[in-house]
């Protein structure tokens, strides 16, 4: 990888004005250095994953046009797919008013998504609502059918995530 | 409100395959007691705002079927549209693999989500990617052409989040 991200320069945070309306992306990260991103796919609009980015992370996926995350189970940069060839292109990107959130939009390799084998992470729903019995709130439903692929087969039986 | 949510059991967490394929829903809040939430707009599948919930916003969620968060700057349970009128509809929940994530499908009266009078707090889009020249990276245009509401007749003057 080329050191052009090394080029990027944030904007100002300096008043509220330039973080809802500058035009210069201007991160805030949290206090361990890490900025939340939502990631939906962009064909369907579904919400896949949602996983974190540190600053590096940001800077090489803002480089590379494909997602570029922090892992936090293992402390380290995380390039979707390198492993299980699901790499995902980012088509846009997006931020939030005040710039403490990422949404990208992306087109996967393969389809899947998520280590346990389907499409989207969420692959549940929960029951909700004042039409629903107090003892069936947070009930979980399969919301996927199939899975695109199965876990043993892409990553062997070693832990993953 | 009853204390209906009180009521709310969540489901183990004790193993893996308890939190990826148990029937209860089981999150997992960080070390500050939160869990991140995806809000999206149910008919179009745009991503309209990213918040957190505590375990108590989380329950009255499920129990009254609107989105509750935790806001931090205030260090107080909001319920959306409290203020401005914009309540969120939760149509649909979903929980992710390893439940440290929420998604939520709504349907938001008025039509508007973000603070700045926009449908969505994603109203700005970002340049990125290897045809992308490098100076141009991190570029924000905006996506949003018309806000849906004048936040100083929505709000007043105060300040707002």
């Amino acid at each position: 990888m080329s050191d052009k991200k090394q080029e990027i320069a944030w904007g100002s945070r300096d008043s509220k004005k330039d973080v809802e309306t500058g035009e210069k992306l201007a991160p805030k990260f949290d206090a361990n250095g890490l900025i939340p991103v939502v990631t939906t796919d962009y064909d369907t609009g579904e919400v896949v994953m949602q996983a974190f980015m540190n600053e590096e992370a940001l800077k090489k996926t803002l480089e590379i046009g494909e997602a570029v995350y922090w892992s936090r189970s293992r402390s380290e940069l995380w390039h979707k797919g390198a492993t299980s060839g699901f790499t995902q292109k980012v088509i846009e990107m997006r931020v939030d008013c005040d710039q403490d959130c990422i949404w990208i939009r992306v087109r996967t390799k393969g389809g899947a998504n998520c280590h346990v084998g389907y499409r989207s992470c969420f692959y549940r729903s929960v029951s909700l609502g004042p039409e629903v019995p107090a003892e069936q709130l947070g009930a979980l439903q399969l919301s996927e059918n199939d899975k695109v692929f199965d876990p043993n087969e892409v990553y062997g039986s070693g832990p993953v995530k």
